[in-house]
């Protein structure tokens, strides 16, 4: 289903600002906001813990064992991008390194997403360039086969267009579609802002029993409690 | 990225003729003709060996552990379908088994291919209803969540649109883009006009180093012989 | 959790006649009789296809890599029992070929569930003793650690009692507590007796929509169809 | 095998103080104490490293992408339990996040154990709210089905009655039966009494071929040592 | 640790008549014969049923995704020859199809291992080319990077060099050292001598337990049984 | 293919200077400078994170769930060592754990690479004891079935042979032969000159399209750019 070969370099991305503010939100209140769907599956991992980011997406779709349009792909990032990189088939190598890392951040991108793996993780984290990965490998590429930047392309089980959103935390990768972005962050803070209130209530020994009201629809689904 | 709750009932399917004769041609070379995409992950499995189809996608997005979407996509369906099904999360329960079926092949429907498990499959092979799947499982499902009849869904890891051609038979499933369709059984049709005088050639002896002319690009490539 | 070194040789079976006749029903409809529990993961797979057993279990607990208790197992078996084998770790080495067959055989046993490996499987169908297992491994077992023999087990995630009722075929394996037999053989019958009826139906061309009264509560959940 | 809809509220909790003492032993300790059963599936990790903690189950039975029956789980809880939640089908989606955790603290709750994902990880980490999981997702939840709570689980493969003592630290999760709870103390207080004096001899040279004397038994095997 | 680029045509095979013979013991007696060592993973499966070969080893290393050398394998190949393949990191793809198989069988060779995928395999049945691999899969490759054949090679965990016999059935694959065939094929034939022997016993209702003496062992470790 | 029940006293060691150099220039830059072999599986990950070691292999093999071999290695370990340990089937069992590695560290180990699991890991951090492993488990193992020390071994898919060189660190572990020791760090060194320069370059917002020159070869290749 993909287009191979080509590079797309006009792209429409999301608003910044909304793409910018999504980032606080977390990919799980975000999740929950978009009626739990767009998240790329949960082997997608931190290579370190406690980064926060989003960021408009640039995709580009690699062979397996092949990074060579990974150079391709820098020339089309702006400041606050994100890339999103897919593979044709299953894949652990190592794609991406200290060395595109450095030309990435110097051409503003905040973070990688790869359905495959990367390595000089330590390094990474030292630089402070966050990557989700589903692998860690010292294994390198080499640079032989066309694929494609700024396609539509599928990553780690989820469609994601360039310009969409891509909101990624310890917990995981949303992408959220740019036509849905500032819908998105409202209905996000909006979920926000109603769970401080319901934090004390919880931190004060109320039960989700009593403030969600679950009391009435347990019984009525049958629920008996022994003694 | 899914839009639920949504049942688009025209969709525009891939010309019928053409959908039609790629099944003989098979999922490897089909995919080859694409230039190597578009082809499911290969842990979709046929439930039982020897089926080799192809017909134009109905596309349903369901829920882990919930099938209630098949039943809105069994109305959806014309004769010559193939059913997409594509799941929110990892799920291996049994969506589907003989009654689904029954309906199914009573609407006209040629296979399922689900990204998820099915039950059933000793009656599914009886009744001559092949099923790609990545499990077999007896666990069946609830029904009470919504999910959307032919939106675009990935399945295993590929892009699907309603209307696309399907092709599946003992190696994988192919997904053939409704627009390339045509351009894709022509190319497929060709590289299998090649292969009969490849296969004589080689059934007689000759090597593919010779056939193909390799020996030169892997001297070239500095392929050393030790006696 | 698990009692190491004892065989308890006086265990209450369930009753015969109930046993025997939740073959023919199959793992999935007993699945669905007793409330959509008591499966064993869906990577237990037949050895080979056509399958359809029950019977009454023996239990016994292994160790990676050491059968002995598997000979220990083959004198508590009589006529009609089921062989249900865990172990106390991973493990997918062939615990089980033909010569212990030959003697489960000679006990009366009916078939062989093991979360692990087994191996003589060519030799094993043409005995006719089907066994499920999770993988087919060639590597055989030492005998240097004690188990223990019809002590309550967990196989595949599921806890199986000895006299318990195994209901296995091509879709899965199920476990049916002792007490619970008869009761969930009535509702599994009375399933199978509407599956009929539905059946024709279906093949007529009805909708599972209006057979099971779907289209309200899918348009009361919010079910939008686009043209 | 499980019983559904329904919650114990009355069970028999481990000894208290016996529970609160086998944190400090460690999960390695107290499964060799038990003659090396017990463990649940080392799949289980903890979201964030250094946590060692000991309690009395509470259980809990959900279903694929259902966390309903963690609210009522919540009411159940005494201070020194610990909640285990087991899931009747394989699924990663995130059961639990802060809201959850702020509530199962004000209970007294000392940890979760789930055979599932979680979420918001960084805020439990903040909260000093220990989980061990098998996965970590942003995917929330619905509340649609009733499971059932304080009845036996199976949890990444071990059986979990309530009332048992839970140990888990950065090696894995062991269950301890609560009549045998008093027995493991005793049992690993003198295995670790035993392990100073030999950390001692190790660390300055000797051998264990020559702390356990086990050149003899080596050399009975057949060991042989060649220069 | 591999030499990349590099063809060995002079390899020393394992004695033609003790190879030819190690076919018929199978896989697990053959592995039982070696000291329960040289098995290839389990994950290593026939992709049709009821094969039962053996052979010397023509060895192949390929990069995940490129199956050039194949083509260079080909040529090395001599009657009663099992080709092995090995490949520099996971894969999946179908590095092998029917115009390989064609070649190959043309060329004399009996079978091929491979730690990856092919395709074709319904044709590769009707031609009677078996195959061992972990994956089937349309996916094709690219011919672009050398890699070397007749090198010792780790195929799916196991170290084979070229001229050792491969033994493979439908319970696995073992790899028997050259220098060992002789020997093996003598214990493996002693262990099926005997093993008609035990069969009629076990067949006859005779336990294991008394046949291979196992009652005072057990009883000696502390096997305890209760009424 | 393994010979058992041996031990090699004498092993011919890498030159100890260049195994020592090694550590510094990293796992991928060393498996790049090999050619892209010797490379561990990635699933080998280190317990804690920031270590960067190498050392010369001693080698172990050990079956499923006994680590009776390892005090048999620990003998042959000299200062400088880095022990690795095969095991001749898959397991995640806890080999190793605090006492072991007080006596390897005593005995001069650096560290322990493993395919299989390890438990302690909090205590081996505290002891400053790095492992590479592919589990984490508190699964303790029994001592009753001979292995070997110091012959070649396959761990987590790579040969290694007694004497070669480890290095291991977040990236991974990769293996070079002794007698490639001191042109793989020439080769490495190498290639760390050059990357100084080409981070600097980057920074600098030089895409790598320019400065590896690879404008043309996309060109010849047909990728095409879409405004």
């Amino acid at each position: 289903m993909y287009e191979l070969g080509v590079v797309y370099r006009n792209i429409q991305r999301a608003d910044r600002a909304v793409a910018d503010q999504l980032a606080a939100l977390g990919s799980a209140t975000v999740h929950e906001a978009m009626g739990r769907v767009g998240l790329l599956k949960p082997d997608m991992r931190p290579i370190y813990p406690g980064c926060q980011v989003s960021g408009t997406a640039v995709t580009v779709l690699l062979h397996p064992g092949d990074n060579w349009m990974m150079h391709v792909a820098a020339e089309q990032i702006r400041a606050g991008d994100v890339v999103v990189a897919a593979i044709t088939a299953e894949c652990t190598d190592g794609y991406f390194g200290d060395l595109l890392a450095t030309s990435f951040q110097a051409r503003g991108a905040r973070a990688l997403i790869i359905d495959a793996g990367v390595r000089d993780v330590k390094e990474l984290q030292r630089m402070g360039f966050p990557v989700w990965s589903k692998a860690i490998s010292s294994k390198g590429c080499i640079k032989a086969t066309l694929g494609s930047v700024n396609i539509p392309v599928v990553c780690a089980g989820a469609l994601v267009h360039p310009g969409d959103v891509i909101v990624a935390d310890d917990d995981g990768v949303v992408c959220v579609p740019a036509a849905r972005a500032a819908a998105t962050l409202d209905a996000a803070l909006k979920r926000e802002a109603l769970e401080g209130e319901k934090r004390a209530k919880l931190a004060s020994g109320v039960l989700g029993l009593d403030m969600y009201k679950m009391r009435e629809p347990l019984a009525a689904a049958g629920l008996r409690y022994i003694d």
